[in-house]
């Protein structure tokens, strides 16, 4: 059994997604982000940064989304939900997982919180990350072109969670990541599987569902 | 037989340390930063990006330090220089790892790299930077005080080799990562190793050697 701790359209979506697609037995615990919940003393204790999400493995804790999606695919390997260690789609499953977590998902925090990073210039801030975030979908496009229609090729993988989510919160962007042919495909091909229909009713997501 | 693309100083050290932590046999290659070697057409063909390090495995390129650091690991279990999966320190070492490639590692690149990102504002794009780095210290600080003296107690990891190389880019900044007593002592830990001593070596590093 986990706990996630979640709150609707953001990081803990990718975990979320990947207990859905492995029909992992879960409870989920709303965070209200917006109440300040995430500083609470009581959430602190389980997420000492106060981010979302914490997901509560055999009672203990643990931080980070892409880390818990790993995690998850690995505790359950009769699922198929990432390449076993040692098998030839290994490599790039941890160069994506990490491309992810490192070149285009610190682009969003800039984002969403120009003005927490640069108070006096957040429209420039803004221009950054706006061009950091295409550069990366012209990347992810260029590799499904000639690597697709999954990041790994044929076989559905928690790497594809993981761009869904960063696609989605690119939606209202001025260019959102389905401008791109292929990441549209893509998101279509992603968005007709039953965990993300049943994310979308569960957290109550209405816009890109 | 691994070929490891580098260059002195930079995020290739972390992949290196490994390869000489685990004695795996390996040949460097040099790439030339300073002359554009990494935007060369033979190095693009290996990493599109133009990023050291490459890592080339069983014939094929692989980049993201990071990952390639996991993979490293996980290829040579003996070794134990990961826990494996399923073990009790494991969901440790996977938050960690994405930790320092999501939280710690992007605000370098503000630091190093401020008027590419904000070319009307370094100054205050190096604040903020400095700022997120200094609070990531403290994390870490608060970590190895209650939880050290390595990154997973008791026993050492890649993750100590990731934690010394991001401590090492810290070395000219204001404060540098010495600063915090435990993390200075975690740093004396580290640079006894005969793998810190052969790296400094043969990259030709003196500085913080």
């Amino acid at each position: 059994m986990y706990n996630l701790y979640y709150s609707p359209g953001t990081a803990s979506m990718v975990v979320h997604l990947t207990l859905l697609e492995g029909a992992l037995p879960h409870a989920l615990e709303l965070v209200d982000v917006d109440a300040g919940q995430q500083r609470s003393a009581e959430y602190l204790a389980l997420n000492p940064r106060g981010l979302v999400p914490t997901l509560v493995v055999d009672g203990a804790p643990h931080n980070e989304a892409a880390a818990m999606t790993m995690l998850l695919a690995e505790r359950h390997p009769e699922l198929g939900l990432a390449p076993a260690p040692g098998s030839m789609q290994r490599p790039d499953y941890l160069q994506w997982m990490f491309y992810l977590a490192n070149s285009l998902q610190p682009f969003f925090r800039h984002w969403f919180y120009a003005t927490e990073y640069v108070a006096d210039a957040p429209d420039t801030v803004k221009a950054v990350a706006r061009a950091g975030i295409e550069a990366c979908w012209s990347y992810l496009e260029a590799h499904l072109t000639t690597h697709g229609p999954y990041m790994l090729g044929e076989r559905f993988s928690v790497v594809d969670l993981y761009v869904l989510m960063l696609m989605r919160w690119s939606r209202n962007m001025p260019r959102p990541a389905t401008d791109w042919p292929h990441l549209a495909r893509f998101a279509s091909l992603m968005k007709a599987r039953p965990s993300w229909r049943r994310l979308c009713e569960i957290e109550g997501l209405t816009e890109w569902a």
